[in-house]
């Protein structure tokens, strides 16, 4: 560590989306290639697999799945395949299984289970010659580059972006909400500085964080929470907006900092009544998102407007750097968290 | 508040269990003859829509149906149909519809727009003229009655069992590991007394807790980090033993207190690498379930050992013990948390 700046490659992959959201872009007739072979195979039900930072990724797509492609959708529970055995019937199942090394073992029986199965498969990685693409049939590259910081920063953030453009393509679309992230991804880096700046501040001795969101930024709200917790070992939380108010209510209190992700859309003005509750009850709110400034809020970081079932891949950007900023304000290196390594091995 | 004791309302509800799970379990020939409608009809796939407490019982549902049935399975995002208005194409699935009051108006939505939409739908409730019951073509009577505290205990664990019994019964089994968990709910709850009387001083001054499980023991996880979050207000997180080494694990010190669920057989043994992990860490470990003795910890509450599926009915009984000494011992009152209401109207 000693020639090592703390948090150098995770700044750098940080600042890298901009330009990977528009490469990706560039590339999306190689997406939309796979998404014709699954359309020909007529899937009725979707299953996604993942662990982590991807199983986020994962319930994204569960949502584009369920609203764009109009087919039911779960998200995989590895352990029914790794630890129990079940063999279930797949056909006329797609399989998507999200992992950013592509070297996870569960993921790997799981997607070789169900291929067996009679499920269409397909891996989206960050690594194109990982095992995971070995076994599936089909293979979506996100395309993000090698990433050094073990917090997933870039490879989140392409990942969404890739399935964004495959659903998509499914569905017969040309990926036309997702053709300006790119320099909407720089404006709200830009834009989101200063306020990200007296968040890290707001938040330098912040021990109880709730992140919520609503829709599309529910998994924004989960990611939130896992890369608060890992670079800057908060004791932080998430809940959809509904689910807050089924019980996880009644711990939050003037000592509580809630995290709300809210952009314009249906999923921001559902989150409206559920803030009201919270900040009725005296608990400290920062807003992020382009609906940032419709909610009552100590503090809002803004970030760009755009089509709201893309919003996810932008608002995750300012919290990345509030978790980086975060770790270094605390002592802490964000590249290397302690106890943590790039690929975890999970059965 | 003036003529109430704190707590009576759930200590009593928590004591009924034994006697709620023998009932049900003698009632199973109702729930078969709703299995038999199922099994007629041959769902390839099932969707599970709940909230707060009741999503954990779904969660667990959903083991049993991927392991017991070998049928895809996956919890529905009620806010992809209540927010977006997706209408997807459900011939061939079954959606189990689990809600103690049966008048959450997000549940009721998403079953209505289901069973229009060529879904079998099943309400599973503990108020059987429930608008959800009146909305799905079958229904499944929790029968634990009426509940009086804002805590759920009683009627999640007789959701549980009832899931339990109608997905055994689809297979064609008899529930025959259900037939002594009357007997065996109360052996847990009078050999585990002391122990949970210890654990309550233990977090007496607590303000970190992660509740951990793998396998069917991860639903219990879950409802033991909201009933502490909702009776205590605690911050306590619920992660699968797998999802915590990809990443919180950082967060975890010798500050953190870990409660870990973990019974006799497959989940429970996969959870050791985990818990060497964090007892690696300096983390204060906690262990709850009939394999308790078999990991390291500084503490255990011992449970009764059963089959593996049907471990989580009783795991979660002396956590509720734990729940409710530990808000009287920091001068709540379980029974009415701050901020709560019975039936939580979201959409």
């Amino acid at each position: 560590m000693t020639d090592h700046q703390p948090g150098r490659h995770m700044a750098a992959e940080i600042d890298q989306q901009p330009g990977i959201f528009s490469d990706l872009y560039d590339r999306r007739s190689a997406i939309a290639g796979v998404a014709d072979v699954i359309r020909e195979r007529q899937p009725r039900f979707v299953l996604l697999a993942a662990r982590g930072s991807s199983d986020h990724a994962a319930l994204y797509a569960k949502y584009l799945t369920e609203v764009l492609l109009q087919l039911p959708a779960g998200l995989v529970s590895p352990s029914t395949t790794t630890l129990y055995g079940a063999q279930p019937d797949l056909r006329d199942v797609l399989l998507v299984s999200v992992s950013q090394s592509g070297g996870s073992p569960d993921l790997l029986e799981v997607t070789q289970s169900a291929r067996a199965r009679g499920a269409l498969t397909v891996a989206v990685t960050n690594t194109s010659d990982s095992p995971l693409n070995g076994a599936a049939e089909l293979s979506v590259d996100v395309g993000a580059g090698l990433e050094k910081a073990v917090a997933a920063t870039k490879t989140y953030s392409a990942t969404l972006l890739a399935l964004y453009l495959l659903v998509d393509a499914i569905r017969g679309g040309d990926g036309a909400a997702a053709a300006s992230l790119g320099a909407l991804a720089q404006s709200t880096l830009d834009a989101s500085e200063e306020a990200v700046a007296d968040a890290v501040q707001r938040y330098r001795f912040v021990d109880r964080v709730l992140t919520t969101g609503r829709g599309y930024s529910l998994p924004s709200a989960l990611e939130s929470a896992l890369k608060l917790a890992e670079t800057s070992y908060l004791a932080a939380r998430a809940y959809s907006g509904a689910d807050l108010l089924h019980g996880p209510v009644a711990a939050v209190d003037g000592e509580t900092a809630v995290l709300a992700v809210t952009s314009k859309g249906k999923g921001g003005d559902a989150l409206h009544d559920v803030l009201d509750v919270v900040h009725g009850r005296g608990a400290d709110v920062v807003a992020v998102g382009s609906a940032s400034s419709d909610v009552p809020a100590a503090l809002r970081i803004p970030v760009a407007e755009t089509a709201e079932e893309v919003a996810p891949i932008l608002e995750i950007l300012p919290v990345q750097r509030l978790a980086h900023g975060l770790s270094l304000a605390r002592g802490g290196d964000p590249d290397a968290p302690r106890g943590l390594k790039k690929v975890t091995q999970t059965r």
